[in-house]
């Protein structure tokens, strides 16, 4: 049995969502335990000095549609969420608490289905702290102690971490030391758990040592 | 016989290169003229002030990977030019010249081949040349001509109307008024083509409308 499958997320990404729907099952098949991590999207864009799709207006509508269309063949109804941007701070912090794992995996469940599954959004605490009284936990003191210190540090501790790992984007799943980016990589993944990952290695150490012929001005 | 299928591209992208290899086979299977676009992506990016994948140092590296296990999929073998990024100025302005447009997927066909298939790459004006020369076209007159100013017009030209049209990035397929981002969303196209887009209209709806409860700081 390898190690744990990390998967990267933000609920503010609709391509999480769609991931999240897989992800369990894909690790529970290669017997790896899964490592679901709250990361703050807008941070790594922001290290970057990076644009998400949704603050380019025409790729915002395309990547909407592209969710429904990858939802449907997933048979997943995708619905937004009440306001799309939102602060997704209280969600990660609560999804970041000490929680055993079948515990937290609640948690993402309740967060991403009060997203993007047809809720109530989770841009307010009040709305997040009934989510998470309906999936049976404890609402009101999970999102109090979301809101310590703690907590704070633990998303940032974990954004940072990611940052460090090479993560760029969301939804992103690590394992094995290999990074893979997004909603349509989980079949590359599920390849490379396999030993099937058709990567050319020479042509990779080709693609990393290649001088740039030309800068693009900004 | 619905319209033309237009493909936007430009030889700088790999996913692009990939598209190609597929694109026309697309296009004849459902009738439609195949109208390829050369556009220059740094203008796409420079519209929005966006980044090219290319431009973030850890998705430079990712976002090869997954050419090279995009490509074996296709039984394509993606090689790396001698240098990227690169300016593709010449070779799009050679692939906009005015060609009948079996010539131009010929020219088109040479360039990417000459990019991503192992050939010399695209980035100086006697590579053009030689590269179109040995497709049995004249690649002297044709990089001349590329250096006039209705070349440079055309391209330009090209260029705007493709962000007019909502285009943010390459490759880009639009059809019936449709646009399709990127290599993988060619079996979207396929879908559509076919009458089977999966899209929920009134879920488009509602996300087009959507409020904003959060702005991200830059």
């Amino acid at each position: 049995m390898g190690g744990p499958l990390r998967f990267y997320f933000d609920f503010i990404s609709p391509y999480a969502y769609l991931a999240w729907s897989r992800v369990p099952a894909l690790a529970a098949r290669h017997g790896r335990a899964l490592e679901p991590v709250p990361v703050l999207f807008a941070a790594l864009l922001g290290r970057y000095g990076h644009l998400g799709p949704a603050e380019i207006p025409p790729k915002r509508e395309y990547i909407f549609k592209e969710v429904l269309r990858r939802g449907h063949g997933l048979g997943l109804r995708v619905v937004p969420p009440p306001a799309h941007p939102f602060n997704p701070l209280v969600a990660l912090r609560v999804a970041s608490l000490p929680l055993a794992a079948a515990a937290r995996a609640r948690v993402i469940d309740a967060l991403f289905q009060a997203t993007w599954g047809g809720g109530p959004g989770v841009h307010e605490a009040a709305a997040v702290a009934e989510v998470l009284d309906r999936a049976g936990l404890d609402g009101q003191a999970m999102v109090r102690a979301a809101s310590g210190e703690a907590a704070k540090a633990a998303l940032r501790g974990q954004t940072e971490a990611a940052l460090e790992a090479g993560v760029f984007g969301v939804p992103t799943v690590i394992v094995d030391g290999e990074l893979f980016w997004g909603n349509d990589a989980l079949d590359d993944v599920e390849r490379f758990l396999r030993g099937e990952d058709p990567i050319d290695r020479a042509m990779l150490e080709r693609w990393r040592d290649l001088p740039a012929a030309a800068e693009r001005r900004r």
